[in-house]
């Protein structure tokens, strides 16, 4: 049985609800950060809270806790239930506001989640990215508006791809919960600049690849494409993932940059 | 105390809860409409249905309730609460989704709320409109996505107006719970025809209107404007308001057409 945290203490996670007047659920209105544990470890903590911070800040929802009261409740957490090499989600939502739309008093969650890593045959394979024209409402927040990618799950399945890569007139941002690179034929790494999420482990490849390589931050455009030697995807979750194919084009299938990096990420 | 109908029962308000798994609380996934009670009675309910189906299956959310089962649940909910003059929420989530993002059996909460009609004050008095370059995400659904309107709220505060009106690249479209009309120096009435939500109070006011003049649906400028001889939105808790101002540019003060509209749409 694992417990979760809610606004004031520790709940049986069967137990741990929202009344449906809160602004998620009414409004979709709400922010998270999500880390994973390596053993029972949580792994770049302080850039996560920097960033859950940074985006309840902007959606103008106070934090009722202090950086050390954060990590010690996450602490606690997982010493409660024995968590190891798993994920930790932290919701912070717009609260049971009285009229329905102003924000009130948030909401504060800390939950445990189960995640897939992906595994080496994934890596070697490559994943299939579907574009789709799309800029996500306020980029540097990580807020909970997935409406768009879920809304287009059946047509990502029906072009058998694996995540949507959003694009504005030909400029490429994100994929909806993951960064996206190429590598071109100098082996310059280069990665978007704006209209997507500052990920962590987006700043983490490129502080491993700035050793090796030039990166640089700058706009992708989809023609770009063509001339890449190779491209990936970085998340929390996905840590770094090969693209093979994007729409109906295909990319080489060697991806040496990709692994390099990967092995590095790994060795940290 | 309130009754609430959640998925299979009605529980006590209070206890309408949805656990934190939910899409709407992870994700922002979800649902709604939302109509009046004139007294005791449902106003318009079954436009209202039409488009709680329509939302719903645009967003690829089965409903497990027949559109009669669903009126028996009204009427229901209506008697158990002695329910007059308010208004009654049909909400329908992305449900408990085990990997957190691909959408699950629905979670449907029917639940009851109180709303402030504008006084005739307000009606005489008009509002203020703060312009602001967006296009709803799906905006013939009915979604829960309010994150901009929210996140706009300190700065329509700080320009001192009532409410938001989205346009894209000068063409005017919608406000985040309204619809809008100009009515021109010939006495035409026109709306927007896309990109916003076919509002239920829009098509009623339609029908009223076109007994006494043209009403047509066509893109309006935000240039346009300038020389409309008056304005107004309207909503199905708003009913049907007047705008007086749009960011600094001031409207006629009279609004006869507005007026006479609202006395045919309470003749009903």
């Amino acid at each position: 049985m694992n417990w979760t945290f809610i606004n004031d203490g520790f709940v049986k996670e069967e137990d741990a609800k929202l009344h449906f007047r809160d602004l998620s659920i009414l409004r979709g209105y709400g922010i998270f950060d999500f880390f994973k544990l390596k053993g029972p470890t949580p792994l770049f903590l302080d850039e996560h809270l920097d960033r859950f911070y940074a985006s309840a800040h902007q959606m103008h929802l106070p934090v009722s806790f202090s950086r050390q009261e954060l990590k010690d409740l996450v602490q606690l957490m997982i010493q409660k239930n024995d968590a190891v090499d798993c994920g930790i989600r932290l919701s912070l939502t717009g609260g049971y506001s009285p009229d329905g739309f102003q924000v009130a008093k948030p909401n504060f969650i800390i939950s445990q989640h189960d995640f897939q890593q992906p595994g080496k045959e994934q890596f070697e394979k490559g994943i299939k990215l579907m574009t789709y024209e799309h800029i996500r409402q306020l980029p540097e927040v990580k807020s909970i508006d997935y409406l768009l990618p879920i809304w287009l799950q059946p047509k990502v399945k029906e072009q058998e791809a694996d995540d949507i890569l959003y694009h504005h007139k030909g400029i490429i941002s994100e994929c909806p919960r993951a960064n996206f690179f190429i590598v071109t034929d100098k082996e310059q790494l280069i990665t978007p600049s704006k209209n997507c999420l500052s990920g962590i482990t987006r700043k983490k490849i490129m502080e491993h690849a700035r050793k090796h390589f030039e990166v640089i931050e700058k706009d992708i455009q989809l023609s770009d494409l063509m001339k890449a030697k190779e491209a990936f995807i970085t998340s929390t979750t996905k840590q770094l993932l090969p693209v093979r194919q994007i729409d109906h084009f295909l990319l080489p299938g060697a991806h040496p940059v990709a692994q390099k990096l990967l092995r590095l990420s790994n060795a940290e």
